[in-house]
Order: structure tokens, then sequence, then C-alpha cells
């Protein structure tokens, strides 16, 4: 039985894009109708390695991890996407080579997705989304940078800090392993942190 | 004395531009006319930490190393600008916050730059480059994930192997201290890891 999307699902991801382009009520049908929605039940993948990435994700509901194994077989997870978000991974995307990454749902979760076809069909038919994700790229970019200069520069504390900040919504939500795993320590450290920091 | 551009670095940046769009002679005249050239001597800084960067780059000509100090106070190197690249610090450009980068003339360049209100200007009078930017940004953001994640799965030979395949020409261009940098190892490790490599 195909899912039918829910007027909010639209609000949310219209609601997103008029962040940086106006949108006529023609483009927002057009652009709607080249979006398919997905529910994604807890612990089911998105996307594996050596999978080509055929889509890009905006989430409606839930949570998922971005994640890739090291060369020491460790977890690193390098963003949890949640409501409002866009995730995917773009080296695959553009290029169509097989992806390093797991994407997989934290929660059940809903995603609206726009396919590689319906991506640069949305150029040609309302080019005003080149300005779109030229800014969304930009921040992704900035966040990006920013991000991996964190992980080379602060101490555990002050990334544990940062992941507070940045995801409020997610501390009691997403379970230690993983916030561990996303600010780049064990388990273990993170808990000791976690009880200083609550002593001071 | 103001310098003049030479009919040559303007050719350079249009063929750049015209890998993902057309501009017609009266847009290129356009475009020239917000770029403003510039000579750095070797060892001169375009950008220290803490000065909020006015400008994106693009190299017409020698050789520029973008990088920060860690929390251990060493030298970590992002990328080599050359020929025909583009470099800035991204996060500072569009938030207008102080950077955490250096970026240093390593030979005596030159570059052209685009200052912020020319940026935004530019994308007022030929919205084309919105389409442009798409897609460097795209491609950045697609490098930037590519070498994170090679840093954090790659043995440090096949990091020396990356930087040779990516930029050939720096192999005996650049300090052997600059490559250990960059590829994240001592020099002495670096110097052991050419001979092993040179024996075998």
């Amino acid at each position: 039985m195909k899912e039918t999307m829910s007027p909010s699902s639209y609000e949310l991801i219209l609601k997103n894009i008029s962040r940086f382009i106006d949108l006529n009520l023609e483009e927002q049908n057009l652009y709607v109708s080249l979006l398919k929605q997905r529910i994604i039940r807890k612990k089911d993948f998105l996307l594996k390695p050596g999978e080509v990435i055929k889509n890009e994700y905006f989430i409606v509901k839930g949570c998922l991890k971005v994640y890739r194994i090291d060369d020491k077989g460790t977890e690193r997870i390098s963003m949890f996407a949640i409501k409002d978000w866009w995730t995917g991974d773009m080296a695959s995307f553009i290029t169509q080579q097989p992806s390093n990454y797991f994407i997989q749902a934290l929660e059940e979760s809903e995603v609206l997705q726009i396919s590689r076809e319906n991506y640069e069909l949305l150029f040609k038919k309302i080019p005003k989304f080149e300005r779109f994700y030229r800014i969304l790229y930009q921040k992704s970019l900035a966040n990006y940078i920013r991000r991996s200069d964190q992980n080379i520069s602060l101490s555990a504390e002050d990334r544990y800090y940062n992941f507070v900040q940045k995801y409020p919504s997610l501390v009691h939500r997403v379970s230690q392993k993983d916030i561990a795993s996303y600010i780049g320590v064990t388990p273990e450290f993170l808990s000791l942190l976690r009880k200083r920091i609550s002593s001071s």
C-alpha cells in the first residue's frame, strides 16, 4: 500500500526551502511532485557501504545516524540527522561511486527523498533551486569545516558541550554509546565526563 | 603602483567558470570588473587566525597553504591552493566571524579575489552564478568529506600516494615538512616512508 504524504510533511519541507528562496504555488506543487515519502523502521538502513546513494533526504520525523567504520573497526558518527535537516552522502551522490557510509534510523523515521534524476530535473524546471542549494551547500561546508576544526582543537568536554548545544533534543534520546562515538571518545570516558560535569 | 591584470589571468578564471556555466561577452566583462588582482610575496599571509576573511580567492599562479595550529601546537595543513583552484575560509566568509586559519604563500603567487560585497552583487547581476557556486560547493563538500574519510581510514603510505596523485606538481615544489603536515605524519616518518617506497 502506497504511503500518502501528509500535508504537514509538505509544509515542513516548503518552510525549509523558503528560508532561502520564494516559490509560487505552481512551483511548490511541482517541487512536491518530485519528492517521495518514505518511512524507515528503527534500525533499518537508508544506505550501506558499497552502495551508490540514490537520493538526498530531508528528515520529517525521527532521527538517523550517519557513520562509518574506521581502520580500527571503530564506529565514527559524523552526524545525527533530525527533523528539518538534510542528509545523504554528497561524494557518492555526485560521483555515483559507492559510499563508505551507513545511514541508519535510531527511531522510526519519516523522510522525503529526491532522486538524482529529479534533482537534475528540478534545476531545469525551477532554476532558482540553484540558489537554494548554493546556500545550503555553503552552510554545510562551513559546518563541516567547523566540526573538523573542533575535533582537532577542542577538549572532549568542550566537544560534549557542543553536542548538547547543537542537538539539545538528542541528549536523552540517543544512546550514550552513540553520543560517545559522535564526540570521539569511549562510552566509559563519556560516562566519567558526565559525572564530572554534573558534580561540578 | 596599481597592478594591471594580465589577459591570461582573466582567461584562466573565465575558463574555470565555463566548466559549469556559459557567460556571454557582456557577462564576462561584468564579472571580471568585480575581481581584483593581487600579488602575494613568498611567506606573506592572505589570512591569519582572528581575522574575518574578506574575499574568496582564485589562484592564477604560485602556491599557498591553508593551515591551522592544533591544540598540541602542531601545524595541520588542510589544503595546498595551486593554479586554477579556489580557496578561502567558507565559515568565516559566510558568518563574518573570525577565522581559525592561516593562508600563506609558499611561493610568490598571483590571485584574483572577489569581496563579500561583490560576491553578493554577482548573484543579483548574473543569477546563473548561483549554479556555478552550487556545483563548486557541491564538489568542495564531496572532496572535503573524502579527505576526512581518508584521514581516518587510510595508512600514512596511502595518504602519501593520494597526495602525489592529487598534487603531482607539488611533490618537488613543497617542503618535506609541509607534505608531512598535510598527510598528518612527522617529517622523520615521511622521510622513512619515501625511502621505503623508493627501495621497493
